[in-house]
């Protein structure tokens, strides 16, 4: 993305880029078929749960002005209408914990005042919703969000750990707050006495580690050895919310004696109550506020504004690296000028508003990522099967491949491996020979000639973003899901996301023993650790991570805590003006590769050899997407059990 | 073992073997210096904890005429007496479930009769200890334990795996019952309140996965990758009693408002309590047993000596299983007739006898060998790292390391390996270039050469059972163990013993996907899986499967389920006369190897290439001796990855 700040033309690029696509987001979204619901189910999960538990926060800090059916309305509304006419549609919305945050504070502000007071208080929010929409259309017309470029790998997993930590922390809290005798609630009632509540902390201990464990189990299926390879995948796919279900039904097991409200659920409004509606007219009252407080709603608007500015692109950032192997374009300007007009909606509306979220995003990536496997490797089995029984020589086979590939999506990568592989093949003299199974293993070998490609398409967010505008008439079912499953999901997520944050794996590359670092080079790795010296990456990673405390000691401070993401943006040129006065230039390109920075485009080309590796179904791409983001050095193991596969399948070459 | 029923030449055989190495029995014990501790202390914990929770059931049945300490008192004795004159000291002793079945049936009978009652209960199982003692006697003099070998592996490891179920049984069953109301305890008090009661039993859940959980993940540790290599080894070694410390630590944090008695913890009443020692004189009253009950005490004595007689010879031979490579002779028929007295000694001071205990016995083997693996390592390493010192080539170090092992032990495996690496290295003409850290990788290629060899000694069973004998004085400690914690811990026990059970493999191998059956092929695995047809595996796994439950239901019933090993002996004449109906001889031969078949030995070289698996530190026999008992046949990856070893260490012949 070039760097542009000329107005409206960022937003104009985008619109371009977009509209080419904009029918094949819809027609490859239904062309997937009922396939789509494992990424939509997964996201649906992951963007409703963390809402519901937003909006409960904001239930007790607001006295009750906003709950979860507010939140989950936002989620919905501003999701539906994103996935429809946004930009990009792997970006996922929802209302995120700084939202929540600073709609304490406000409400926390407006109380005291006796000429604004709770009463007033949803309509001056929609005051600084407008003022926020006017920052934020300013933003999106000035090309602000050209500078994402500069917003490199350091900041991003900084970022992404930032959130994890955050999730967990809220995980640690939610089961501590299980012993302990919740705010609103009479604490004489039976399942408030200190014995109840022993049983009602150990119960929660219970059910949320179990969620964590089995979740996290789950979406390994795929590698397990038991079952048949549907049900595998049927686990992988569903396992989390699956297990929601299954927690669920577990906390109903202890009925006889146990009284109820034991163990806690979702308290949240029935949204069939007139109340709930109360703040959808809110605009009507916006006059009433005093004059002096429009004006002064400019200040909180001016820190969410920048709050917005920041999640949202970063959001989408992380929504569209470079490993995703994405092909359709960005569109940070547009998305950033329609965020704006969904401000000012909710702001209307007297609902919080909603902006991109992490680990949502990515994780909706991810998810495609997979199905666009599944899709592309159904098709190539099929063909290569029919190949097979019409005993056609290989390179009758991949040219049949390649057609059928090409079908389904413009070529990219099948054909230089391709090339590759019918070299070998021919030098070995093989290419001619009619093939069968034991030169060709269809199953083992169509998934090492895939590369990670990503469903990109609409469906999967439209679909999610209706599901959660479901919750709010499911609300009587959702209310049956106990709080501790929650603070269970909450870890899963902050845990299910910490694999591929290079950052992450750096930590642990610190408490590596030296000698079992020999370990990390078997598997999949970045190319830093090959190429920068131990020192350098310890340096490196021990700044980020006193970096990263200090971003999380910040959101212990009240109002200053909302604006974390101006520490992080405050990364930008730390990165660019002060690290490379510590770190050698071709070391920082190894560990944080930013654009501006000249250096030797790293080759991504997965060799044959490479591309062999020895595990089936989906692991692989697992494997490629989780393990290690960004440039991969494949192990020597795996290049030897690759030799292995060419052998099993004949190439004489290797023998 | 020849088979000979001339009298007492089993006993002299036993007797003239074993003298031999007593001596060395002791020194090498002494020599391995403070490391012995290690398996001792692991040892230590699995025969104390079972037998803890045995005496306390035996408590409760027989109104408190045996208590713990009474179990504890006879596991360490008779463990006393058997490691310093017993025949084979890898043998473990103690109070084992049977026992306390038989007792409570005896107790039971007792009571009821007017001229017997609970007052000459104890006296009367002096006479029936006596009778057991004289056939013990009789079948150790006739070598009733020559029949041994028709006891194959189908036998042994069914026998396992009942035990295993026998203990997760326990353990289940224990957790459920921290919900209920304990049998003795007065019901009306604070703590068995229904909602303190709800409070305990899902505190228990927490305590007891929590044990089993970091129990398994502690004994993996040498494979870890964080923390210095001796961190990882002292958490593999002493991680369960650690984990129980944790654990019992854990139970105490909850102090604010829970009564005393939640968690619930051991109970056993104090040893230094007069009453603790009314049994030691029971001897005295023996007399006044009425004769008719003196003679009827025979009826039960035969019962114990055949459960005796099975259990005490199986758990000798799984013990000393062909794999270990034990170099020191067998001596069941002397065992036998030690068994006898150890049982008259046991009824005349009125405790339960003890016997060879399943599976703490197979597991002292098994953590002795990790103990001679590590002192084997420690001394070729610095012997390794001299010679590099001196620039030696690596024809003069590997000599070096041949004497130095020599030094320690009768040769066994090295030699072969030697010369085929010699060969090896010749080849490629490295073999007369100095040698240094790139060609020899100390501290990996040093693990690649030892085979499986267990430290021998008698040291270790003394000191675990005089640590048992400290139990008893150290009661009042023990009693702050929460009853969850051993649950967890008999579930620990449960599952750590399935690995390498070719049975329970088998009967994973059932379950595993046909598409993922090549995983188990990647593995070690044993020769069956590539030699004999899948439905003839899986017909006698279904088999095999069927005669456990069969054996799992007779424990259910009341007094014919002590005599469950009598269906086990009934497999020696199935598996010798029925199965070869159903079963090629080479397949059986295979599955399930017999000494009385003729069969051409399978030879157990692993060469070089088969050796140097990528993995260090313990792993490589945690590996061996875990994964697959017996015959071994190594995975393709393996090879290919000491191709790639070799070529790491300057084999250019690999290239």
């Amino acid at each position: 993305m070039e760097e542009t700040f000329v107005p409206f033309r960022g937003i104009k690029n985008d619109l371009k880029g977009r509209l080419k696509c904009y029918k094949q987001d819809w027609t490859g979204g239904f062309r997937a078929g009922f396939r789509i619901l494992a990424p939509t189910t997964y996201i649906f999960f992951a963007s409703a749960i963390p809402v519901i538990s937003f909006g409960e926060q904001l239930e007790r800090n607001t006295n009750g002005a906003l709950t979860a059916v507010q939140t989950l309305a936002s989620t919905a509304l501003c999701g539906i209408i994103h996935s429809i006419v946004g930009g990009q549609p792997l970006l996922i919305l929802g209302v995120a914990e700084p939202t929540v945050l600073m709609y304490t504070f406000m409400f926390n502000f407006a109380k005291d005042r006796k000429d604004l007071g709770e009463k007033l208080f949803l309509a001056w929010t929609g005051w600084v919703c407008a003022w926020t929409a006017l920052l934020l259309f300013l933003l999106s017309i000035l090309g602000a969000c050209s500078i994402i470029n500069r917003f490199t790998r350091i900041a991003g997993e900084l970022f992404g750990l930032l959130i994890a930590m955050l999730f967990m922390q809220q995980a640690i809290r939610g089961v501590v707050e299980e012993f302990g005798i919740p705010e609103r609630e009479n604490p004489n009632q039976m399942s408030l006495q200190p014995s109840w509540r022993f049983g009602n902390g150990m119960f929660a201990l219970v059910l949320s580690f179990g969620l964590l464990y089995t979740g996290l189990r789950s979406r390994k299926a795929r590698s397990w050895r038991y079952g048949s390879g549907s049900l595998r995948g049927f686990i992988a796919d569903y396992g989390v919310p699956l297990m929601v279900l299954v927690w669920t039904a577990v906390s109903y097991i202890p009925v006889n004696s146990v009284p109820r409200g034991i163990p806690r659920r979702l308290f949240s409004p029935n949204p069939w109550s007139p109340g709930a509606y109360s703040n959808w007219t809110i605009v009507k009252e916006m006059l009433d506020v005093p004059p002096l407080y429009i004006v002064g709603a400019f200040i909180p608007a001016t820190m969410i504004a920048v709050l917005y500015y920041f999640d949202h692109s970063v959001a989408s950032q992380l929504a569209q690296q470079k490993e995703f192997n994405l092909k359709k374009p960005p569109s940070y300007h547009y998305d950033l000028l329609l965020l704006g007009f969904l401000t000012i909606l909710c702001g209307l509306i007297g609902i919080p508003p909603s902006n991109g979220v992490i680990p949502q995003s990515p994780m909706h990536t991810k998810s495609l990522a997979t199905l666009k496997h599944q899709l592309l490797r159904n098709k190539l089995v099929s063909t290569a099967r029919k190949s097979l029984q019409r005993n056609s020589n290989l390179s009758q086979l991949y040219r049949n491949m390649q057609e059928a590939y090409d079908e389904m999506q413009t070529p990219l990568g099948l054909k230089e491996m391709k090339e590759s592989t019918i070299e070998l093949a021919s030098s070995s003299g093989y290419i001619d020979a009619p093939v069968d199974e034991t030169v060709f293993d269809v199953d083992k070998d169509i998934d090492d000639l895939l590369p990670v490609e990503v469903k990109e398409q609409r469906l999967s967010n439209l679909l999610q973003a209706l599901m959660v505008g479901g919750c709010v008439a499911a609300m009587p079912l959702l209310k049956k899901i106990p709080t501790s499953v929650l603070w269970g999901y909450f870890a899963f997520m902050a845990i299910e996301n910490l694999p591929g944050n290079q950052f992450w794996e750096r930590i642990l590359l610190l408490f590596t023993a030296p000698s079992r670092r020999y370990k990390v080079l078997e598997e999949n790795h970045a190319t830093f650790i090959e190429t920068v010296p131990f020192k350098s990456i310890a340096a490196f990673t021990l700044f980020q991570t006193v970096y990263l405390l200090l971003c999380f000691g910040i959101t212990w401070i009240p109002i200053a805590g909302v604006l974390f993401p101006l520490l992080i943006m405050l990364l930008v040129p730390v990165r660019q003006y002060l690290l490379p006065k510590f770190f050698k230039a071709v070391h920082l390109q190894d560990l944080d590769a930013a654009e501006y920075e000249e250096a030797p485009a790293i080759s991504y080309n997965m060799t044959f050899e490479e591309r062999a590796i020895d595990i089936d179904g989906g692991e692989i791409l697992d494997e490629m997407i989780t393990r290690s983001r960004g440039e991969i050095r494949h192990s020597q193991k795996q290049i030897y059990s690759s030799v292995s596969v060419a052998r099993t399948i004949g190439f004489g070459h290797y023998k």
